[in-house]
């Protein structure tokens, strides 16, 4: 684990306990079942980024309520139910090192179960009494499910440009960060102004959050990354790695590319010769640079608040985006 | 056509033309495939029920405002957000007589469109700026996710009883229409009195509602109901009239209907001997009565309001849940 990660760690380890207890309190289903099935995704290893971006984004503006943690499980619950959902699509094994719910239940009562938490994460934004929080959670949800579905119609595609990958991972994940970021400040009572600049500094995290989650699965095996290596390209899924290297490669370094991308039961060595390909076109170090210069985006979003334990804290944050190994 | 049908319609033409643009005004997503999806389910011939009770019982409440409409698609893209899922969940192949959505496109792509369409409607109950209402509807959405996990959880479950069948569609269709009057009542700004009477109503004719409409799967054929005879029973369904059937009939024939249950490929001539075996136990005569009696719970609960024109649609429309013939 690297010093960063050890350094944030230790400065939200109350934190980060009181929200697993509010997830644990407001999950609150009358059926076991759905218990067993939102506690299987909801407990199983999650870094609970988002509900803490939320927490710290409202003490830095100053909330001194006591429901920050309750309101901070929305993130994680909605987190969650797009990753039933989502798993159902990506028709994945493995997610964080386990099983994915719909092969240890089946695919209906998996997305009845992501339906649950999606309501659940409604119920209590609704539980700020806030119609401002209420329409940013909703537009998230709205936002996510389009995200997905683009992604999704443009499986398999090799055409897949570097704009339309910008626009999917914005939707798809950034608007997640951004709203919960954006939440922190407005359920803080914070100026206008304040609540743009923590949603800046969300979004642009999320984008490099999603950036560095794509370059990872070029780079990681299975046992550290908790899924199947090369698992996004068995699913069809191109990423900015990818794309930056296809639209960069020579003829005939493309169809070679092309060639082990459309071949969905490509061996470990085609993933290797595609790796190195890419390495070669930079599609790693260009994923690598454009996620750093958001991470600077996120930092300097924040620039005009007083430095605080807090601020200190999103900042290493940002930073750890990039450093993180999982 | 019921005489009783075609009055009501002359009474609510205008009504529900107009929420009929409301319900393309707002769909309002980035993606065609998401329109074209939301389309499929959204433009099929829907009765538009729910979005009718929720502009009703606001003016009943003396609701003035211009957004009647517009906060009716709340409980229409919420049904059909709820179909979309449950399509999947019951493997289904017709709604309202066209193929459905998830054999149309595919699985991952209908749950993520349903996605869509709940997170529109709850955007749309953010626009309320009333946090009671989104209460209210996520309130909504978390009963009707768990209500269908109940009943899939206990599908091909002989012994399902009463009780476990009302908790069910309590919770899958009585909310929704309990959710949709509350909420009529709550953008009046009516007494809490007359939120309480509208929810009652609601709920009541809901209940009656999704009696009548388990009772007209063993009554009606195809081109009639839009849907595939005995389908409920094919996807292991057990409701009211077989419940009470099995309950009631004596050894030889309850067994007898149950292999005609556990064989999910029953011939025409099975579902007939298992439909005469019914009447003689009594299971439609038995659904039929209960779902009068919710009927006339609903009349009851708005009793004291004061004589209108709208108090006359909505206990016609009480009567007409047990009218109607699909």
């Amino acid at each position: 684990m690297s010093d960063l990660k050890n350094k944030i760690l230790s400065l939200v380890k109350n934190d980060l306990e009181e929200i697993e207890a509010a997830l644990r309190q407001n999950l609150n289903p009358y059926l076991d079942l759905v218990h067993n099935i939102a506690s299987h995704i909801l407990f199983s290893g999650g870094k609970r980024l988002r509900p803490l971006l939320m927490v710290l984004s409202a003490r830095m503006c100053g909330y001194d309520g006591d429901y920050d943690k309750t309101f901070s499980t929305i993130f994680e619950y909605l987190h969650a139910a797009t990753l039933l959902h989502d798993d159902l699509v990506d028709e994945a094994n493995l997610r964080r090192g386990k099983p994915v719910a719909n092969l240890v239940w089946d695919n209906p009562t998996a997305v009845l179960a992501g339906d649950f938490l999606l309501a659940r994460s409604l119920s209590i934004a609704a539980k700020t009494k806030r119609p401002d929080v209420i329409e940013v959670v909703a537009g998230i949800t709205e936002n996510m499910s389009q995200g997905e579905i683009h992604q999704l119609s443009r499986k398999g595609h090799l055409d897949l440009t570097e704009e339309e990958y910008m626009e999917i991972i914005q939707r798809k994940t950034a608007v997640l960060f951004q709203g919960a970021c954006h939440t922190g400040a407005l359920v803080a009572d914070a100026s206008e102004e304040k609540g743009t600049q923590l949603a800046a500094y969300g979004f642009n995290m999320g984008i490099a959050f999603q950036m560095v989650d794509d370059l990872l699965d070029y780079t990681l095996d299975t046992k550290v990354l908790g899924k199947e290596i090369g698992a996004d390209l068995k699913e069809g899924k191109l990423t900015l790695p990818v794309i930056y290297s296809l639209k960069t490669a020579d003829q005939k370094d493309r169809t070679r590319m092309e060639q082990i991308i459309l071949n969905k039961d490509f061996s470990a060595e085609d993933f290797e010769i595609l790796i190195a390909k890419m390495n070669k076109y930079g599609g790693q170090a260009y994923t690598k640079k454009l996620a750093t210069e958001y991470v600077s985006a996120a930092k300097v979003a924040i620039r005009t608040f007083n430095p605080s334990k807090t601020k200190d804290i999103l900042l290493m944050l940002a930073d750890y985006t990039l450093a993180r190994e999982a």
